[in-house]
Formats: structure tokens, sequence, C-alpha cells
């Protein structure tokens, strides 16, 4: 079993959600259209990110059952980014995956929050995802700034994922987080990172696209540029795990009990 | 206080012990002129690395004290890379630090064995480094795959080491360590990172060069190529340690608990 997995990358409208679930609505039809088993957006793409004081009355919880129709209309899983506000009225940066069935397979709220952006906003999550299953290809989620923590990643790759996805909204001076680590994360622990980023500008911040797809032993399957908007496709073979960490056995080669 | 750190990158003369330590001889006297503080040989230069059988009977406790000695004539500290023969026999693929005045500073003995190559003449170490201070610098070891595992050098971070500095003979095709692996290492630790390689060829390895000294906020501060024989030098300077962790706050960040 396989999966194929649709990234869009995409610079959304800031704000309105009936824009951005449109657009989810015509990426997920395309992506199944193409084949896609799973659609993936950036971060907070339902209603946008760094939009301030106009997000708390957004973050309502038809969000979620919205994005579970566009799944069941198109048949295709999809992984959104959106807020979501606790009982205690906290505001957190999430991500909810849907099945094709319009079923919530999983959900996670964002545990490494960036800079005052975040903490303005959200409060952090309380722990990271487990994994789960679609087709035989085992999944798990970060948000943006957690994949920059070499421990997030390790702990999914050593619970047994095939592939990390992680909706992101990396803006200006951090393409280098894009090009550079991405890359290195996938190959360090014999992974698929999925990284799907926003482009364009919202407020003060100017997002650096460069969304990827790169296997477990590094090599980039599909990637788009850094103002390109659409979908970015590839996928996920367990089989290419399994070969990945046969040949680069770090997981095996580690040593926990020194660290 | 800062230290300036020297890197010799050579192809060595494999199984020659007396032309590898002319060769850092040379070395820690021009690294001395020009300002070092401290000269840093590839992995297990003083005997050669891929040389199988004829490796045992090199490994003799007299290296470290013929080290020491050309630290003390130069001037210089030396992190050597040399074999260790402990008391059942078995050898250990280990480095040396020897202070300027000619005093045993630390010593490693790689912990992550890489492939057949490793375990054929190696067993590994029991323990990762702790952290001396040269001149006010805070600096920690490791010994070439160690460094491929991330948690290692979040370790040393963690542990408040300004630099890590990493005697390696990284090999065909594992050039992508060298140009992408390293920079990411240092960016998302914060931390200076000392990658210093072999050139040239030994038994089947074609070792791949590019050693660097990166900066913690992953600038690269000096670099050679692929085939270049000579002198790596930067200078590392705490106060850009304690400046790039105050822009960019992994280590503060972190979530430990969920790990």
């Amino acid at each position: 079993m396989t999966l194929t997995i649709a990234g869009l990358q995409h610079h959304g409208e800031p704000g309105d959600v009936d824009a951005n679930l449109a657009v989810v609505a015509a990426a997920a039809g395309e992506a199944a259209e193409r084949g896609a088993g799973i659609l993936v957006t950036p971060e907070m793409f339902v209603t946008g990110y760094n939009i301030g004081d106009r997000l708390a009355p957004l973050a309502t919880p038809d969000l979620v059952d919205r994005i579970a129709r566009i799944a069941q209309d198109s048949g295709i899983a999809i992984l959104a980014g959106l807020p979501e506000t606790l009982e205690n009225g906290d505001i957190t940066n999430s991500v909810v995956m849907i099945d094709r069935d319009g079923a919530e397979l999983l959900r996670y709220r964002k545990t490494h929050l960036f800079g005052a952006l975040d903490r303005r906003l959200f409060v952090p999550g309380a722990a990271l995802p487990g994994i789960v299953e679609i087709d035989g290809v085992r999944l798990s989620v970060l948000i943006c700034y957690d994949v920059e923590f070499p421990e997030t990643v390790r702990r999914a790759a050593l619970g047994g994922a095939d592939a990390v996805i992680v909706p992101t909204a990396q803006m200006e001076p951090y393409a280098h987080v894009a090009e550079r680590l991405i890359p290195v994360r996938a190959w360090e622990n014999q992974i698929h990172v999925v990284y799907v980023n926003r482009v364009g500008g919202e407020g003060d911040l100017t997002y650096v696209g460069r969304s990827s797809i790169v296997a477990p032993d590094g090599e980039v399957l599909a990637s788009l540029g850094a103002t390109d908007v659409g979908l970015l496709i590839a996928t996920i073979d367990p089989q290419a795990t399994r070969r990945a960490r046969q040949e680069n056995p770090y997981l095996a080669d580690r040593r926990p009990e020194l660290y």
C-alpha cells in the first residue's frame, strides 16, 4: 500500500474563512482527481495566521465540520490548519486530520510556540501527536516551528511513522529552514517529511514558500518555489522507509542510554 | 576571551605514524604562528583509519605522549585522532585533547560505530565526553558518525558548550553530511561546529574533504574544498554563542517533558 500526498502551497485570504474553504474545496477536488489520498494545507490556513485580533472571533467549532464535509464530498482525507477555542477561551494553533469519509483521525495542537507571534495569540498544546494510518502508511504531524527541534521528528520516527506532515507558515528570513533543515530531518531519521508552506504576505510577514516532500534517503520528491501557488504531489511508500533504514541504520545505531 | 581553532585537512600517510606526526608538528607550528590556540586533526589521523590489520600493532600508548610533546614544543593545544589499545586488547577509535603545556585535558572514544568499517576494528566507547575550557571557551568533542545523531550535539549544547569539535573521516557518497547536515547541527543548537575531515583515498574509501567551521547562527566561518590540503582557521567567541541563543532560542523553547 502507498499514499499519495498533495500539499497546497497558497497565499489564502487572511481573515476570510469562506474564501479559504473554497480554496481548500477546489484543491481537494483537484488532488483527488490527480490520485492523492490526502490534501494538506499550510498552518492556520482556514482562518489566516498573522491576523491579530481578527483571529479569536473566527475560531469557532464549525471549522472542523466544514473541513469534514469537504473531505467527504471530495472523497479525500484532509489535514487542515485552523484555530481551536478551548473551554476556558484560550485559543490553540491546531491541525485536524479528517479521513475520506469525514471522520476525525487526529487533532494536534502546536507544542512549540514561535516567539511573540504565536504567544500573543495561542496557548501551547500539552502533548505531541500519535501516529495514524491511511492506506497502510503511518503518519505523524507537526506544525511549523515544532519541526525545527530534532527531538520531535525523532520521536515520530522511533514511533514507527513513515512520514511526518508539517503544515507551516515559514517566513523571511528563514528560507534556509525549508531548504536545508527539512532534508536533514528526513535524512537523519530516514523518514518522509512533507513540508507545506504559505506564500505571499500577511501583516508584516513574507512567507517563503518552498514547500517540499523529501524521501527518507534525503531525495527531494517534489518541491515548489518561493512564490508558486498550487499542489505539491508525491507518493509515500513504506517500502522506501524500510529500505532507507536498512541502508542507513541511524535509528538502530542510536545509543539512547547515552543521551 | 576567544579561541582561534585551526583544523588540519590532510590525506596523511596511512600506516606511517612518523610521517603523520611530522605533518602534525608542521601544522602545529604553522597554526601557532597564525594565532590559533588549538590544532585539530581528522579522525584516526596519527595512524591512518581504513588500514585493516595494520592498525592494531600501531595502537601503542606512546602515541599520546608524542602528541603531547608536539603540543608543548609548539605551545598550542592539540586534539588528535588516534587508536587506543585497552587492557583486554580491544581497540577504540579515540581523540585526545592535550593543552599547550602538554597536559591531557580530555579523552573520548567514539560511541557510535559506523558500519562494518568501524565494527571490524573497534569497540565503542561507553560514554559521551564532558566539556573542557580553553581560554574561556567551552569545548566538547565528537567523532565522525557521532555528529550525525542530533542527540549528541544537543547534549553538548545543553551542557553549555560553545563549540563541538568533530574530527572525521567522511567518505563518498556522504558529502552531503559535510555540506548540509553540519550547518543544520550548528543552527538547531546555536553552537559552533568544527568539522575536520581527511582528503584523498585510503583503501577503497575516497574522503570528501569539505571541512568547515560553522557559527551558531549557521554562518560558515571557514571552509575547505573536496581536495584542499591545509589549515582551516576561525575564531570561536562565546559572545557569539550567547547572542545567537538570544536571537533563536531553540534551547530555551524546547519542551523536554514531551520527548
